[in-house]
């Protein structure tokens, strides 16, 4: 059976274009770039010049302002505890997003035990970030703000120039998790008006194992690993060659492709939206209903327990997610063996259906008909297992007596 | 012109059989293995758990007791700062061998900034650490002591089982820096009585952008990096399956083909450092004369300077280093161009000829036919480039006046 991949919020499938310019890095040239007094430094060295110069376009940056990482989570540690450490005799207040990834999240107690003191912008329930509640926060002492820029959770894409235009006239730092923005939607920094911003490979087609972290040039940051002398010092190791020339690469075919790929995703997404809507009651999407990412949709059902809904899609050849791929390894060992997530908990979801939601985040080689497939499948899914819930017959029940 | 590659401690070259095992991953199998509930997750998952078994069998280790990082940069990072923090409750002193990676020396500033204090264990002339000055500097209050395995600048293995014994009567940490060695000799952590120790995936022939560090049972470490949960908290971050089942393969072939390989390597570097002996004078060879790595020849000519050697040999086909790769950078920015060694430094090499070392660095690929070329051009190159420096026409002079 043929599957249908509805999870690109977890990982994409390597594009074989960008799997083809690795090959020669993976083959031939193995050289250490770092070599440059001999032949075989040259090329691999050239190779991850022009790569950069390919992920700085993509957000409309310079070269000189990306910085590898080997993830988005490497990336974001490296941009507040960076800035935090650069920055700390401006102040000790840092300021987090309600719905942020765990790896900035769980940075928390590694902050306060140095010092730091962490506050929390509230979101609304479309999981927009309330620009009142930053405009309190963003007191003196605060020095660095994170502010994702769109949640693979929910889907919502954030107001992140207005929030960088009241962040900048108090001289407080804007870092935006753009890991699940860059390579999908265009994000270009200048125009933002943010510092730094996370970019993550493996969300757009690119390898694993592979990120960047852009700093605006004048942005002050401490590196968080010391070695050698590469990536300008701020991240030292020996660089992952064939893995940069492929995010290079996704780079490029993502600016190139971004316009014909957002309207491929918003029909897409759009016939799976209205095809969901129509079919079954007591949904509710979650996340903005407009100012979302393209191909993500996003939903929990009443009486329906998200992750057996997420099995059962499994078992019928499709791949969803529910909360972040990040959290599993929690939610398998957490005692009740399901932990709310504090994205949808942040939206005002009640915490009992917390573990509820489901994500179909869909991406450029998904087609039609697999969204008709999965609006064909998804109903039966869904009645079957209320058919299984005590709280479901109770209702109807209820709904009988009230008749 | 087939290139001679003799650097391989700077990089090796990855084995085609290697990037066999890796290639399912950069295709088809692409999943998160995070995303346990779906199918997609299922056979990345498990790949990973094997991978794990045969770094961890490479070592004589617990699958358990090995967590992946990027590189050794990070891996020497984790190990220094985990440990630190997580047992700072006992002490502040740390020490690190004269000769570390610049991945271990490079931390000093940032563990002084917290209030740890770093003091140094000498070297002999031959590299290996004094266990003396080890005895004399492990005193009360000491938490940690950095004794790399086997420098790959100048081949000295240490007497880490020794060196052991000293810390654990003390109750102190001991973390060796095994990139240099694993995978190349044998190492067995258990019989060392090492706490932690970093291998490198790219130093025996694996992908680049992966390393791992063996942490025993037991030993506190807190991770530097916040996020999810992978790697069991200790390193969090999407995994990178194909990198993390190449260095499995990697571990698995070195394990396999350890005892030809060394042999292969002692024959051709015999070879390679009795002809050199032969056919040059005032050379001197660096490191320990036996407990040296196998295919490791490096050493420093009077009145030739070792960068133009380098370029040389390069220009006659011939990759070889002079220094670490990860300083090159250094190198080229340094006001001079150039810049001593630190760990020539340490064994005594005189500071104005510590820029002029080389080392060759012989692989399992290497060649005998390689070896007798390597030697029958050297001698040129060096006779040339002493007829262009005025200290040798000065010192014949001097020997002419003397006769």
């Amino acid at each position: 059976m043929k599957r249908i991949y509805f999870d690109h919020a977890a990982t994409t499938p390597l594009d074989p274009r960008v799997l083809e310019t690795m090959m020669p890095y993976l083959t031939e040239q193995f050289g250490n770039p770092s070599s440059i007094l001999i032949e075989e430094g040259g090329i691999p060295h050239r190779a991850v010049g022009e790569a950069r110069a390919h992920v700085a376009a993509l957000i409309g940056a310079s070269p000189d302002e990306i910085v590898f990482t080997a993830s988005a989570t490497e990336s974001n540690n490296l941009a507040v505890k960076g800035l935090a450490l650069a920055n700390r005799q401006k102040g000790n207040r840092i300021l987090f997003s309600d719905i942020e990834h765990y790896s900035i999240t769980n940075q928390a107690d590694f902050l306060t035990g140095m010092g730091f003191e962490i506050d929390y912008i509230r979101v609304d329930t479309n999981g927009l970030i309330n620009l009142d509640d930053l405009r309190k926060k963003a007191s003196e002492g605060t020095i660095l703000a994170c502010i994702m820029y769109a949640n693979l959770e929910i889907g919502t894409i954030q107001p992140l120039k207005e929030a960088a235009l009241i962040l900048k006239e108090r001289g407080i730092i804007l870092h935006s998790d753009g890991a699940g923005a860059c390579g999908t939607i265009p994000v270009y920094v200048n125009d933002l008006g943010i510092d730094t911003m996370t970019l993550s490979s493996h969300q757009f087609y690119g390898p694993k194992g592979i990120a960047a972290l852009y700093i605006r040039k004048g942005v002050r940051l401490k590196p968080i690993i010391q070695g050698g002398y590469q990536e300008m010092g701020y991240r030292p190791g020996t660089e992952n060659v064939p893995a940069i020339v492929g995010f290079g690469e996704t780079s490029r075919l993502a600016m190139e492709e971004m316009g014909t790929r957002l309207e491929h995703l918003k029909t897409l997404s759009g016939r799976l939206w209205t095809g969901i809507d129509a079919s079954i009651d007591f949904l509710h999407f979650t996340g903005h209903p407009t100012q979302r990412l393209p191909g993500h949709v996003s939903f929990w059902i009443e009486f329906v327990e998200g992750e057996s809904l997420l099995m059962w899609l499994n078992l019928n050849g499709i791949a969803s997610s529910s909360g972040s791929a990040c959290a599993s390894n929690l939610m398998a060992i957490d005692e009740t063996g399901l932990k709310a997530s504090h994205v949808l908990t942040a939206i005002g979801v009640p915490p009992e259906i917390c573990h509820g939601s489901i994500a179909f985040s869909l991406g450029k080689n998904s087609t039609m008909e697999e969204v008709e497939l999965v609006l064909s499948i998804l109903p039966g899914i869904v009645t079957k297992l209320r058919e299984m819930s005590p709280l479901y017959s109770k209702f109807k029940e209820t709904q009988k007596g009230g008749m």
